[in-house]
């Protein structure tokens, strides 16, 4: 097992050339110049990423990546492990969040399974088996994967990409289910952004105060563990979740294949955040799509220079954030492609 | 010509008990509890106003209400008052902002022509003849509208809402085009929320500083006109503009036949402002979409108690912020009506 080339090659960046063009064509819009505001920015950042001049997002590919937690036996979370695999159930099944949200849209939802503790039904469709382990070590007292296995996630996200441009996608989301992954993410973020665990630390799927402060113990307890990590993919072992390291592989992989990619909440953007100390100009390829509700994600949106589209009081994962944000990609684009100009619609131009 | 009954008639309130079912619904569905945060309220408040277990937004009706603006010769606009009747054109034409996204959400776009000072090709399809003149009165040196016009462009609005409400919408949308229009938006504003012009004055569709001032000069102007009115009525045709009068009687008249409305930027919301004083039970049948980047739309706002979905820097007008926003609202029906609950999926609760 090797990593694939997307996460060690020099990642491109979009073309400038293709963002000029379509700024120009912004202006000769009928319309008063800047208007659209944020919608005009993303077809402009769309027209690059894509290399075109017709922007557009129809044909979407969620990749949605659950696995389990070795820390679960802190007692970190406000739901029992086995909700991982009934949850991968329920997203095959078409009852989950994003499940809904992925039909509405008309995108393809494939849930890559990491390995959980619970039984998953054999042949689910849309369930994609890439099964590491049952969980990650836990974390507080020993590495969460070993070297091998933090390879195999990265490799997986990877080949999640590699199905999105076979499928001819337009863009990327990825989505997590893993009970317990807050925490992981947590302490990511607290390592890769140099932070202590209170300010990372939040309620998750509903933890009260005291389950808060004790999460910001255990993650202190993991942090204590090591000397502090700079390379992610050593980070990503020793505290990551198989899903979240995934997450990075798969960013890694949609942006070395000219894929844009609509970045989640919490946890896929702390993913996104270790894809980016390894790749700087991924973040290039990356759109923000909502504010979390999760306290801690503002601060990994900061450090990624990121001002999400969204701000909704979402904290659900599953990449329902970013699929709830798709709609605006594609306004963006059908008005970037199809308002007529000042010249052909003739309108007068302002002063 | 009389005033609608939506306009003099007390206004029903949404139907609580249904907001009541869809609550409960929430909290049995395979998320954590609140995790779809403001989506989770959008169903709930929708349940509400349609008097429905099953919400939806399938059928959308925008009506533009398009009118051209006497303080045009006072110098306000970046724009020629020619463009008014050139964008009724661009409309009909499908090539403006609010052409593309009615296309894209199968909405239905009516124009509706309430007179204008250039000229308007005939039998435009999607254009509803109302005209009451080629454009107010100059509302700096006197009052916009006579008694008789103003109660037109209110009866227009009605007409607009009926003519929805026969198709059977699921929800209204009212779009504004008028050269001129946010000087007197803003000259509402003032009078309804006792501000200064600087206050309310903005750059509209692109002047500059000088311009702004001016434009609060004039706003200034035409506050000193008068006794300072408190009827909505009487401001409305000392202040409004057509399009402003028809949009507060549109709301009024969706909400009395138990159609929700999604409100759109500045000159819409200060027109909810005007139809909410003279109906309070309307604010219990709006939903507001975006944050204008015009300044003051943010004193209107807050008078509304209303926090809008989106703040994506958006100051085109057309109801093109409402039209972005209506995804939103369908992406809250489908999870409310399509998710899977807890004991449906074999899914575990949390603690």
């Amino acid at each position: 097992m090797t990593l694939p080339s997307s996460w060690t090659s020099d990642l491109a960046l979009p073309e400038s050339s293709f963002a000029e063009s379509a700024l120009t064509r912004q202006g000769m819009l009928t319309k008063p110049p800047g208007s659209l505001g944020r919608l005009e920015e993303l077809a402009i950042t769309l027209s690059a990423q894509q290399r075109t001049e017709s922007p557009a997002v129809d044909k979407v590919h969620i990749s949605v990546f659950a696995g389990d937690h070795g820390v679960c036996r802190e007692g970190i979370s406000a739901f029992p492990q086995a909700v991982t695999a009934q949850m991968i159930a329920n997203f095959a099944h078409g009852g989950a969040a994003i499940s809904v949200l992925a039909r509405q849209l008309d995108a393809h939802l494939e849930v890559v399974n990491l390995g959980t503790v619970g039984d998953v039904p054999p042949m689910l469709s849309g369930v994609v088996d890439e099964i590491i382990a049952p969980m990650t070590g836990n974390l507080a007292s020993e590495p969460a994967m070993s070297p091998e296995q933090v390879v195999q996630a990265v490799a997986a996200g990877d080949r999640a990409a590699e199905r999105a441009a076979n499928a001819g996608a337009q863009l990327f989301i990825g989505g997590d289910m893993g009970i317990g992954n807050t925490t992981s993410a947590a302490a990511l973020a607290c390592a890769l952004l140099n932070r202590r665990p209170d300010q990372l630390a939040g309620p998750g799927t509903g933890l009260d105060a005291d389950g808060v402060s004790h999460k910001a113990r255990v993650i202190a307890r993991a942090l204590a563990r090591q000397e502090l990590e700079t390379d992610p993919l050593r980070l990503l072992a020793s505290l990551g979740g198989f899903e979240i390291t995934a997450l990075a592989g798969a960013y890694l992989g949609a942006a070395a294949r000219g894929i844009p990619v609509l970045v989640d909440g919490y946890i896929v953007s702390v993913a996104a955040l270790a894809a980016v100390k390894q790749q700087p100009a991924l973040r290039h390829w990356l759109h923000f799509s909502h504010q979390s509700a999760e306290p801690g994600h503002r601060l990994v949106l900061d450090a990624l220079e990121a001002d999400p589209l969204l701000d909704l009081g979402m904290r659900l994962g599953e990449g329902s954030g970013a699929a709830t944000a798709v709609p605006l990609l594609r306004s963006a684009c059908a008005l970037h492609n199809g308002m007529a100009s000042f010249a052909d619609a003739g309108v007068s131009e302002g002063s």
